[in-house]
């Protein structure tokens, strides 16, 4: 039987401000995972750059449409922080979240949880 | 301080193949959900229908870009389920889960978990 798979749930904190209001940045960061994960984007990432709220910059939402699922990245400069979701249907998909993260953002704190979709209440 | 919300994470079981596999249907059912908690969804939700694979019918995806965080939609015809995931940086949004995923997919099983984005370690 086909299995739901799992969602890697990422939290990132204490990340510098600029670098959380770097689209470019953010969108290598996603484009690293897909490709180092072997996973297969559907047609363009979609992407949205927010204005500034409580502060310089504005953060960024961006979607990756898979064929294992979906990625999806969301970053809140203002408060030095950023969540990933690997949704993928193969699994959990064994992956070094905090050394590509750390090498990306410099964050103070990577948090990683997995929620098991295929588990019995 | 500005949160990073909650993820509302859904699986749904025992859906006909036939609804899991009706586009319209499914993008009906995301945009109620928007709809009804008033989100605002960014430019147009991103979609994919997949070739069938085990079955007569195969699977969607679609993506909602909220300036919330996000909905995503995966439909597993094949297997008779569906995922929705809930990512609201405004925190958990109550909603009738149950009631409306019954009216449109009438499954045997609708599961609703929360993982709370800033529980701290």
């Amino acid at each position: 039987m086909p299995t739901l798979g799992a969602l890697q749930v990422i939290e990132v904190r204490g990340a510098p401000e600029a670098t959380l209001g770097d689209g470019e940045l953010l969108r290598a960061l996603g484009d690293a995972v897909v490709a180092r994960l072997g996973l297969t984007v559907l047609g363009q990432p979609q992407w949205h750059a927010f204005p500034p709220r409580d502060g310089p910059v504005g953060g960024h939402t961006g979607l990756w449409l898979l064929a294992e699922s979906h990625l999806a990245l969301h970053s809140f400069p203002e408060s030095g922080s950023l969540t990933l979701d690997l949704h993928s249907c193969r699994g959990v998909l064994a992956f070094p979240w905090e050394e590509l993260i750390y090498s990306f953002l410099g964050p103070s704190e990577v948090r990683v949880r997995i929620v098991d979709r295929d588990e019995s209440r």
